[in-house]
């Protein structure tokens, strides 16, 4: 028996979850979830959740394959598959703030989250032992000004070897030539509620604004720094007692758990974007 | 057009989804939106929320009634429809302290409750002001020690003009006799995070136990006081400075909020009982 | 015996809090409750907050505050002080969404809140019945583009008759003229978790934005729109099922809970404003 | 310089705080924060936390302690005093589950935690490495049904060489022999928003009531098995679609920030117990 998910978008339109609900009945697989979301009832787009589990005897992932995506062409659908046999190969780059490595490192070791990470790269190399406590290859690749080379030597090893990225505080500018290049689904967290507070020193910005609730933010990379889509957003009560570094201890807390949530809704394929916004189904 | 809303449960079983949206698109009716859950893949039990639009001049609400039987029949489940346009009768009991009514009446006379309020009953004059002021009919009905002549003068008002009843802070012990009579779902308000500080006085008991955080929980009446179906929970932060009034004051914030999204939860027909447990979709 | 409040600021050094607390004790002063704070040990600024209850007929008011004027004056302090028998007098200005307003009054009323209200002033006439309700003098201000009329004619009625102001949702910019003619405070309750979502529409912004928190703040009136010292703030979680319109009605709840809380602490002499910030005593 | 704290208690009376401050004054030490916390000012009990700085050169910490002493004494206080130099001794039990382990020694090493830990006591064997990674002593002590030997063991190693003890997840009961005997403050993690849920499986009682929130507490160990002082409480959310191994998934966060707080809030001497109850100063 095989789990597989699939998350599909399209033109919303009658008989949709009829049409996905007949297909995993007729081929006899068996629903463990299902979930929709549409935006309109009328001309709205149509969002789909389907997690279910099947005989791979009977019906081959091959046939799974074909067939659902002869279903997906007829309701013009955007769709992609995940099966929870195959772990995705989570990438990580990390600078040398490591509370959200270390808090995703246990994760990982502790088997809560369900994935491979091939390698580490940091432009720090204080992190590396960090790292090797959990036997996980390390590549320590610094950055320049210009960016350039260490982008291409970071693509050379994350455009094969990973499904996704991971950036768990790193406090570098991804280009846009590096997004286009990957093409695959890059996680950030931002630590402060956006969209207040974006770029450098959101904590010394917040205690500047006198706020009194802080957050972190975990979203996609778009082009537009600290603009794409929000995963998952956490916040936490301060005071005019809290100072800077109080704000910056108690934002790692909210950190850690924000992105540890995001890539628990990404990698159980809980997520759908659309436009610069996320459907995500808990 | 008419909007419906199915609330159904049963054995789970391969196929259930597929036959409930094969049922809505051959009725050539709308889902506007779909929910579903199932305590276990295998051998578990369904439940599911469809929330749909029909032309009832194609499909009159009794042919849409008499089918759905029919289908709900072969999967062994229970069932109810409630239609939109329709707004259901909400009973409201309540003692002194009249904040969650204050804050149910605004909310009702806004129009944020699709509700009608034949009457508001309570074992105390004090009340009736404040609901006259919404131009709904008031019955004081004073609550001896032995509560049989009240609960018969209740029950002669709430049994055919209600759907459902709410005590909105209604600081007497409801008999099993009362529910078995009335038979339909009465939605409490306590005033403590249950299964914490059931019983008389709950600000009181967390004050003596120091506790850190109060809550409010809103949930189904059973014979068994405060230990009925949760519906919903809220929490606030406290701290060793509040003492036992500024809990009660840091509470009626929440009781409001927790009764009424619990009433929006019940009105909107998101709620299904199961066990001594709710299913509620948001 | 009366209870007065001092809240005190100055540039912190060595002993203030003895001779601030000496000053309590030899005026046969109990004190009820006491906090400070420093912006740091190390020539910071200092702030304190003094709840005291005496007896008058020892200690006449008159030479209270002559006596701790000269201890202030030692200090290069800025205080001011609130005697709790004296209830400030808070003038309500609200447009047409009237759930603050609501909230406020039913407070109000049930003497939670310790103020007296000497009227309600909006630019809609439809709030006026709900004030009427709570036998309030309501006065009706439409407010043309150029707002100078109005502003003069609120001017006339707030002047000498309030303490200070609460705008409940009113949803008309205060010009910096008005501002420095009241010359009081000003509480404003603004839609959004600031900075995030200022001006206009925050909830529509915010559903833009896709966040999947929102948030209410309330902060004092400044020349610059929406940038004032914030007071309290309030969060709330949110997904893709809400549209705009749940947005707004999960909004009021934190509006008003959030307005209320600020209230409580300004009349409660719990804040001290500094640069654009606040101190607040809870 | 040096930097103290003293936390104190006593019956309250007029001029407590003058007389503390005065003599900080007078020791020519400095006030870095100051709380205190009076149950009733009329004949209640008195609390404060006061830390500051002084020169050990003109103030040598003996004579500090002796004069504080003869203070304390006029005031029938209970008192102590910490030096902030000298880090507090953390020992640290835990059985199998070791997320709040892992949590706990990265914040020690990352030095947001001022504490020494001179060893990790376990009954189970498999925490060793996790701990000789970050070169701690480890101790494996495994518990019999008699619990004597195992808590002689421990006795021997904690009593001269602890301040105080974690349980960090420690599924053993700790008798009151052990607590007599330890006569130090022992901080426990409950994996439950107490008083809901005592005892054990928590998180499976949790899931049979069906609670829309979950909790974690931490508090002092006292004879009453999960009924001693509650220190901290953190929630979270959950639902329906949360089965046990969820609940349990997303209490190991609240646990471990649970714990954390209780610990920071420990050794930066802000807590004081009375009765059964504790006073926090944040």
């Amino acid at each position: 028996m095989k789990t597989a998910t699939i998350l599909i978008q399209c033109p919303d339109q009658k008989g949709i979850i009829a049409k996905i609900s007949n297909f995993i009945f007729k081929h006899d697989a068996n629903i463990i979830q299902a979930d929709q979301h549409s935006t309109d009832p009328e001309n709205g787009r149509f969002f789909m959740r389907i997690e279910f589990y099947f005989d791979d005897s009977v019906l081959p992932v091959k046939k799974l394959n074909k067939d659902f995506s002869e279903l997906a062409s007829t309701l013009s659908a955007s769709w992609k598959i995940h099966y929870k046999e195959i772990p995705l190969r989570m990438g990580i780059l990390v600078s040398k703030y490591d509370h959200c490595l270390a808090d995703i490192l246990y994760r990982y070791q502790s088997e809560e989250l369900n994935v491979e990470i091939p390698f580490v790269i940091s432009n720090h190399n204080k992190v590396g032992n960090l790292v090797n406590q959990y036997n996980i290859p390390f590549h320590h690749i610094p950055v320049n000004p210009d960016k350039k080379e260490a982008e291409a030597k970071i693509l050379e090893l994350v455009c094969d070897n990973t499904d996704f990225l991971v950036l768990a505080r790193y406090m570098q500018i991804i280009t846009p030539h590096f997004i286009e290049v990957y093409n695959k689904e890059i996680i950030n967290i931002h630590h402060s509620f956006l969209p207040s507070f974006k770029g450098a020193n959101p904590y010394r910005q917040a205690y500047e604004r006198g706020v009194k609730i802080i957050g972190a933010t975990s979203h996609y990379i778009t082009e537009n720094l600290d603009e794409g889509p929000i995963i998952e957003q956490s916040v936490q009560e301060v005071s005019h007692k809290d100072d800077v570094e109080v704000l910056k201890r108690k934002g790692r807390n909210l950190e850690k758990i924000t992105l540890a949530n995001a890539i628990h809704a990404h990698i159980e394929s809980r997520i759908i974007r659309y436009l610069n916004k996320t459907i995500v189904f808990k």
